[in-house]
């Protein structure tokens, strides 16, 4: 039976696994101590003061202020709210967009539909370790340019993007372009700072950092005006209407108090548990490149990537069979591959890296933990070599003549 | 201290109390067990499974098809959804959109901006006990009718509006206009079958219903087409994008399944405790009706009104005041009064009844609850006589000669 063998959950940029803690913080919000905040009654109030001391503390781990931070449903909206949000505000000072090669659909497709409505979306390329190209960046900035949204941590790959340069390049082209960016995959896992970088609108959604899905944020910097993408009932926020979601807040408060260095009682912009995590990740790369043959790295090596993401190219292999193979041995992965995610075609963000189709539908991403023990990651290594092997034993893709 | 006497939760229909098998049939959903939707592993295909069969479980209670249910953030969204997405995809057919005058903001706004937009939007007439006026709506529709949006129990005052009775007007006069419903103040209270009363879309929030908040859904007709107002990965709705909220979602099943009555271990569309309601309800009304004068009640007597739900009007007293001083009792009761909502405007619903500004100021709304008990209510009865007595003698806006 499958509750027979150890279970090894490396799918955390999908969905992180929730820890007790987190549930257990959460759990007080449901009573009736708590109430809408926007009624001047205890629980009302009680609600108020928790959306307020939660807006504090993440506004410390990015350095802003509590009142630039709103709570959303989760990464797609805050996504949504920047990025429709400007172009629809801005638009009589200018229609064109860019976006990097490498963003998630909550970015690129809003900018496809934007394309329909009359912007001009232009897409910057990425070299082959998945950083934007600054050059390409530079020549197409205009005096039309109103937007520039590039992922803090490229999906998929984890290559940490340049974001200081990038706000330099708008510093001397154009300054009056918005800077945003999709941190979902960077936030709690490396530092970010607003002032320092520039940015003026940063998403991060709650499923990728230990905190109950269903809830996330938007950082927007003071003065900078959207247009709400729903209309309904404001209460403590100008941007996002409908009752902010106090149980979550209340466990993703916990979980960023969790996953952040402390100072004086106060949170820093320092991740905790990076140096953890990263050898777990080295120990199964290393690993891997050691016992199987025929792997492609996808995204870049050293101190420019994620800690915890792992993208590994299985030549001769789908990566839909290895995710199913490895799921009835109790590890969760997941692929860019095409049926696995129920799109029609390899993941954009490998073919922006020079992948070919082939290569894209063999990989596999490791989306690693704090949670996760090196009894687990050493049990990976054991199963991966024999799935694979097994995998190209039968597979029709691999070449007649393998050694 | 606060701590020592009752508390009685009176503003469920702002935030309903999740009662511990809510909270706890969400927890195993937090672990490894569940994971993203759209992965093929282990705990992907839990995910599936737990959201087809909440689908299937939230039809059979409004008696639709499983797919014809869609999981939002709540009930903002779905109102979101429904409305831009309705006006936005068939502009080319026509222009006008009919609401009521007792919606609550996450339609009237919604039809603000869409009359800025370009479209004609009317808003319907309703009578002293807030029934929409089939006169005047028969009169409204038009060949450039698309849409109409009238909630199935009126916001803050609980009118059970006629849904069927409109649906029969619209196919009479045009039937490809579109009838969508806010249901959120009636679902789970009040019978509804979206065959019987023809109705196309229909918005729920778990917020009122004893799930936890930040999720609800939608229901959309097979073969409807709408304008998403996000764009994201589309898992397994084509509606909404992003990862749905699986814990949530296993937390408002576990909700739905405790609202309604079973046959055969499958729900019906018939709701479970509103017996017992109706009878705190009733008893609450009676004796203030009996110890508290110069009172109104908003909204309609009898059968024709939610079972939950109070509303009224305290003559030459603040709603504001009367919640802060019922707070300091623990009983937390809400108001359509102008700050406590932190709106500028008295209750717009109040107002389409035919209240004067001064009149809805003093109004308060008991939204009960299956957990409610007879004991809370009594204590309620016993000091909110004091209490608006004692706010009365204070009043600047009592008669001089209070009798």
């Amino acid at each position: 039976m499958e509750n027979d063998r150890p279970t090894v959950y490396l799918d955390n940029s999908n969905l992180s696994i929730v820890p007790e803690e987190v549930v257990n913080a959460m759990h007080p919000y449901f009573s009736t101590s708590f109430g809408h905040p926007a009624l001047v009654h205890t629980p009302g109030r009680n609600s108020l003061k928790l959306i307020e001391e939660s807006r504090k503390d993440i506004s410390r781990t990015i350095n802003c202020e509590a009142d630039e931070i709103t709570f959303t449903s989760g990464l797609t909206e805050s996504n949504n709210i920047a990025i429709q949000g400007i172009a629809y505000a801005y638009k009589e000072k200018g229609n064109h967009i860019l976006i990097s090669k490498v963003e998630p659909p909550s970015v690129s497709r809003v900018a496809d539909v934007l394309e329909t409505e009359g912007f001009k979306v232009e897409r910057v390329e990425v070299n082959e370790k998945g950083f934007v190209k600054l050059e390409h960046l530079k020549e197409r900035i205009s005096d039309e340019t109103i937007l520039i949204s590039i992922s803090g941590v490229a999906d998929e790959i984890g290559t940490i993007e340049p974001l200081k340069a990038v706000n330099e390049i708008i510093e001397d082209k154009n300054p009056e372009i918005y800077l945003h960016t999709d941190f979902s995959n960077g936030y709690t896992k490396t530092p970010i700072d607003v002032q320092e970088t520039g940015i003026d609108l940063l998403s991060v959604g709650g499923r990728k950092i230990h905190s109950p899905p269903g809830i996330g944020f938007l950082f927007v910097r003071d003065g900078i005006k959207l247009r709400k993408i729903m209309e309904g009932t404001l209460t403590t926020s100008t941007i996002r209407p409908g009752l902010e979601t106090v149980p979550l807040i209340g466990g993703m408060r916990k979980a960023v108090e969790l996953a952040f260095q402390h100072t004086h009682g106060n949170l820093t912009t320092i991740p905790k548990h990076n140096e953890k995590v990263r050898n777990l990740r080295d120990r199964l790369y290393e690993n891997i490149l050691e016992r199987i043959d025929d792997i492609l790295l996808n995204g870049s090596e050293g101190k420019k990537r994620s800690p915890s993401n792992l993208n590994i190219s299985f030549r001769y292999v789908e990566g839909e069979s290895i995710t199913l193979k490895l799921s009835k041995k109790g590890i969760y992965v997941s692929t860019g591959s095409a049926c696995a995610r129920r799109s029609l075609k390899p993941s954009p963000v490998l073919k922006a890296i020079g992948r070919t189709a082939e290569e894209s539908h063999g990989s596999i991403i490791f989306e690693l933990s704090r949670y996760n023990t090196v009894e687990e990651i050493d049990y990976v290594i054991e199963v991966l070599p024999e799935v694979i092997a097994a995998l190209r034993q039968i597979s029709a893709l691999e070449p007649e003549q393998s050694s």
